[in-house]
């Protein structure tokens, strides 16, 4: 609960842009997954840099917390505020702020959604590649180090934010990175931020990367005869040195899911939805090259679309496998969790899970960005039957222990919010300390995002 | 100076291993460039990640500074020891640890050199593709943040090391990174440590990113009208997509100090040395829009190179063009500095920076890394008079400043030392004390490479 005192600054610095009615503070408590908290205290929708500062500074000076909220699509929970507080709710600050074609850069405000970027550079002939699914904004995707199906050939977003403004803990605000494609001067803060889940301070500017929209595209979907065919097929692929811009594995559940909600009338069967981007003549031998392999894999179905509209077809069902999955099974939430293991690992990081799955009796299609060895389980539970969510939360850990057991990470790209704090110590052991420090050094009173990425109560 | 008992416990730990002899430390005090320092105290050669945890812990307990040392061919003075102390030479920390080839990884101690590695993996089918120029060693590269010709393909330290080993003050020792591809499980440490300059820990082991061979190989050199020309046709290239593994730029100097001291015959005009990676098909295709594109510039006698002696005895040069132009000023030392700016301001900073060498009086060749906005001057004095060192030093001021301006990095890929330590408050601002925080929460007795790269004294 804000102090009265606390309240009265908040309104004067936001006016009704500083909400504390019941429907929208609930909307700020609500999640993506069974990861839940209570709802915030108040919720702001700041306009510039300067007002997340004025925000920051009144943060500091009456002891609450501040949680950012993008568009709220995060899985582990990184946007509750769980130890009660301000959301600050970036909707208000979405706009496309320079767009710099020759450079091959964009300015953003953190609110603007990956889809609304892309709809306003659609007529530069320039893109911005990473597409973790949900149209997540852009701040929320930086917070979070997002990626999704094209960082097997564009990166994530470690790789694709040039620089940032950043609002610290008690007001300050920094600029990290430069206009330049590369920098040897000082620590990398622009990585320290990216993948720091607002923990460290408030992002309200990004400089991002954009790539050239590609000259030609080909898709394909390929049926295989098992799930270590198919994932052998992804090894081998990769160990190539052929670069699909995406290499997307669908269990037989995912994608018997997808056909059922998206219209497909794909085999039941484990498949890879395989897409190449470049210039027409290198993508025929690209496409060349993945039919021999899959053919040698015993993939069946292999039929190239060059065609947009079919295109579009593949990839909004294979986005919607998340709905589809949950539409299998009316009335289920779902534990969606992540890991990512060393591609030589893959199949048997994916057998061994489907295992665990099977032998749990909870519904759990298996789907993911297999090129980078990333890949999510989809665990379907009755909300109203605890031992059901518990059994799915076991498996999800069981998981994260088996991608570290095989060299992996316990997430790829969702984060760990809170969702995800109990298993840090495992990865990281000292270094998770160092963490620590780093988060004490920029926020001694842990007033930036309490209560995740690093140890210690809220 | 160590006291007694300091010299005495470090003998202890290492033997003869820790070493005091003359000329063993004054090996130790020298630096590539004009950037100097005395010696250091003693210098240790450790063998092992638990020896250096046990030299920190020493560091510790005496007070000692310990600066790390790879192959010395830094050139902003980052491995000499500005407040005494230790010099950690990683001579004895070389090997090949594993090579995961079907992950394309490689795990090595920080004191193998670039040559050494790609020398033990020439087998295998892979390279690890960062090459600075100078054969230096991979805990080095790592350390400064390096890049070099092939940056503008495959990136920089920053994109290909996927995990370290780290020593920290006191002796702690983590892990950074994992075996997968790709990672949202917390900070960034890997990133941290990237570029961190020795400041927060010193590197005892590295994961690093492989790539393959390149399947084909064409290398071009061509000829331009004018330096703005060639500079507008690699502005031109990379705007249009292609991706060249490499593209360099030598101006009319650089050309002729290469052609006597390498035994090349290209006209001594500003040239373009351009290499595309790839499948053969694609590769024609890349050769074939390259070579309209610089038609379109006024490019002369661009002669493709697909054998691998012609290859080799361009790049021989290009790398040797250093030693060249030195050559070319018999008696000279040289001040050299780089800076990094966005592509479209790249022909301005030339063409500025040109002019302003040319009003100096000082031979002051320049070449660069120029598909990212990076280049170099190297500008050539007489040591003994010191006004010359005062105006070069006074042109790599001018030079940064300039980079600032037009919205680029006081240094792209040399980094900062101690050389560039006077520029960090004008490119980062409030950032450089973000920066200090971080030293100060990892490293508060500042023992690891003290005087570098944040503010404050050694």
């Amino acid at each position: 609960m804000l102090t009265a005192p606390a309240l009265a600054a908040l309104r004067a610095l936001f006016g009704d842009r500083a909400s504390t009615a019941p429907a929208v503070l609930a909307e700020h408590g609500q999640s993506e997954s069974l990861v839940s908290a209570g709802p915030p205290d108040a919720v702001v929708f700041p306009r510039s840099t300067e007002e997340v500062s004025a925000l920051a500074r009144w943060s500091a000076g009456h002891r609450v917390p501040l949680t950012g909220w993008g568009a709220g699509t995060s899985l582990e929970g990184h946007a509750l505020a769980v130890a009660g507080g301000v959301a600050v709710d970036f909707r208000e600050m979405a706009a496309v702020l320079e767009v710099r074609p020759e450079d091959r850069l964009v300015r953003v405000q953190p609110g603007i959604t990956r889809e609304a970027l892309n709809r306003e550079l659609r007529t530069t002939g320039l893109m911005f590649p990473v597409d973790p699914g949900a149209n997540a904004s852009l701040g929320g995707m930086a917070a979070t180090r997002a990626s999704g199906t094209t960082a097997v050939r564009y990166g994530t977003m470690r790789d694709n934010v040039r620089g940032l403004v950043v609002v610290l803990a008690g007001g300050e605000v920094i600029r990290t990175g430069s206009g330049a494609p590369k920098s040897a001067s000082g620590y990398d803060l622009t990585a320290l931020f990216v993948g720091s889940e607002g923990t460290l301070g408030l992002i309200t500017e990004l400089t991002l990367k954009l790539t050239g929209q590609p000259e030609a595209v080909m898709t394909a979907v390929a049926a295989f005869p098992s799930v270590a065919a198919a994932v052998d097929c992804v090894i081998a692929t990769m160990q190539m040195g052929l670069t699909p811009a995406r290499i997307e594995f669908l269990d037989a559940e995912t994608v018997a899911a997808c056909n059922a909600h998206s219209g497909l009338t794909l085999p039941p069967a484990p498949q890879l939805l395989v897409e190449f981007h470049g210039h027409p003549e290198g993508l025929a031998e690209d496409v060349r090259r993945f039919r021999d392999l899959a053919a040698g894999f015993g993939a069946s179905g292999l039929d190239w679309a060059a065609q947009q509209e079919d295109r579009t077809r593949l990839w909004a069902a294979r986005h919607a496998a998340y709905r589809a999955i949950l539409a299998s099974r009316p009335g289920a939430k779902a534990v969606v969790t992540d890991v990512c293991v060393p591609i030589s690992r893959l199949a048997e990081a994916v057998e061994e899970t489907r295992a665990d799955i099977a032998a749990s009796g909870i519904p759990g299609p298996i789907l993911g960005h297999v090129g980078d060895g990333n890949f999510h389980a989809i665990l379907m539970v009755d909300p109203a039957r605890p031992e059901e969510v518990a059994t799915a939360k076991a498996l999800a850990t069981r998981m994260a222990d088996r991608s570290l057991r095989l060299g992996g990470t316990i997430t790829g790209e969702h984060g760990v919010g809170f969702g995800k704090l109990g298993l840090m110590a495992a990865e990281h052991g000292a270094a998770w300390q160092v963490m620590s420090a780093v988060k004490a050094a920029l926020d001694p009173m842990r007033l930036m995002n309490p209560g995740k990425l690093v140890p210690g109560q809220p």
